[in-house]
């Protein structure tokens, strides 16, 4: 296992390999110059890249190497991106800030946020697809990486991987979950299960997509791809869990958000409905069972990932 | 060439086909319930489904069954509808009506109508992956009509369809155009070139990618693609010169809306810019030369394609 600095190096490492590549990935398109500076300001905005690194690393496990990926592993951050910009909205959770800076309808404004998170979703599956074997349209752009044949992802990898990520951030997975947030919040009586079904969607499916898109790009087999997609859905969750407890006990400068606003939206969280003490072993249980569905892989990425599950739950932040 | 009749009448039967698919494709998702009838309501709000009959016209004129491209075409319709959806938001063109009935946000709310539109876009390219080959992830519901893996179409076929399908409605495309719509509206000066590439990118990009993703995914040869590609984006533009031209001229009852309106709102149009005359003009101009590039081709769906162009001038609605 790893320390938590030489995570969190290695963390900031693989983030700054897919910050490298987001920094110029909407360039030549033909986006109209307004509406890519919206894109560009929140994908540029900085965060931990946990999703696109998960992807690098799952891929790299089974044997894909990062710069075949990145453009697959970019297009999941775009889809984080632009979920976080629709969730922000006026209409949705109406927030000013975001990482500590104006977020996307303050900066600009609401008609070209909308477009701006309409724009990424979309053009994230172009990023995806375009990994893939047998594009002979539109693929002369500088943005792909696989520019020549012997280097693209098969083609069936490709769609079976992009499917999962289309199915997890579409309306049966976050987006679903973002609907039965803003319907649970503010009402009593929600129970254990209604919450842990609602984070399962809004934010474990495209966590779990994350790790399991990965394995699919990489061609691994229907065990190792039910290995990577259960150790996704429990860091998800342990994630979830930990994000809820912090929110009531953790340090505001470290979280960069106030403590205690779940409690003043009505959300219902794990510790207003277990209490702290069960919800920390809760979220460690769920690591753990992560770190189990690993045992069969060695090597670099199979440690980053087990340390990367106990991390999630030790983090302070 | 058929007459306007028997193009109305192939319209109506290709559309009833889309429309059966469509009432069901959205079951068996688990999409939380509210969030479903906004995304429903909207797509079973009729219209001509002119992009997804064109999709599967030229798989079929290429040799691939309609049964087969289904999924995939819908996915366009889903694509098509979620931008009315945004369009009609307070934010962006704040229209209460959309043929005839309360747009999505008046009948549902805001925040709803921006999650129906972002589910229906992001689930758009599950339906489009589904019609793959090699698609072996949660492949298990009854929306894909590829059930068994001899019917699927071969996977590099689907990425390149989707690809140009992505391109088409992202921000190069008509995300880009709707963001440049806004800026020119009420904008004075706005020249016919800035304003023809405007629409290219607003209305044309789909029109022409419906046409070009179907010959896509049955195989068709690099000539064939670029010829089924320009008969799509001179439809395109044809369409919208007449939409301009309807606006100022046409029967309110007829097309569904007051006349005058883009006039109104300050937008520019082709008539405004170069009169009726010339503008009915370039719009026969381009119907023609979409006929022009299908000469190769004969039977049924040719000739359904050819008399569509020039319906598309001659319509009145």
């Amino acid at each position: 296992m790893l320390t938590p600095s030489e995570i969190k190096a290695r963390l900031r490492d693989a983030a700054a390999g897919v910050e490298r590549y987001l920094a110029a990935c909407l360039a030549d398109r033909g986006i109209p110059a307004r509406l890519r500076a919206s894109m560009e300001y929140s994908l540029n905005a900085g965060g931990k890249r946990v999703r696109p690194v998960l992807c690098l690393t799952t891929a790299g496990l089974f044997g894909l190497p990062a710069e075949r990926v990145m453009p697959f592993a970019v297009a999941i951050e775009m889809i984080h991106t632009y979920s976080l910009i629709h969730d922000d909205l006026p209409a949705m959770d109406d927030d000013d800030l975001r990482r500590g800076k104006p977020s996307n309808h303050k900066m600009f404004d609401e008609a070209t946020a909308i477009l701006a998170g309409d724009g990424l979703l979309t053009d994230a599956f172009d990023f995806m697809a375009g990994v893939g074997a047998g594009v002979g349209v539109n693929s002369g752009d500088k943005c792909r990486g696989t520019g020549n044949g012997n280097a693209a992802i098969p083609a069936a990898n490709v769609l079976a991987a992009l499917r999962v990520v289309a199915r997890a951030a579409g309306a049966p997975g976050m987006v679903g979950g973002q609907a039965l947030d803003m319907e649970y919040t503010g009402r009593a009586g929600v129970t254990l299960d209604e919450m842990a079904a609602m984070h399962a969607m809004k934010t474990g499916a495209l966590l779990r997509a994350s790790c399991l898109s990965g394995a699919l790009l990489a061609g691994a087999d229907a065990d190792a791809q039910a290995r990577i997609a259960d150790y996704g859905a429990h860091i998800g969750a342990a994630f979830q869990i930990v994000d809820d407890i912090l929110d009531e006990v953790g340090d505001e400068a470290e979280i960069g958000k106030p403590v205690g606003s779940d409690a003043e939206q009505g959300k219902t969280t794990y510790p207003s409905l277990l209490g702290i003490e069960r919800s920390r072993a809760l979220a460690r249980e769920r690591a753990d069972a992560a770190i189990e569905r690993l045992s069969p892989y060695t090597g670099p990425d199979a440690d980053f990932l087990r340390s990367l599950a106990s991390y999630i739950v030790d983090r302070a932040s």
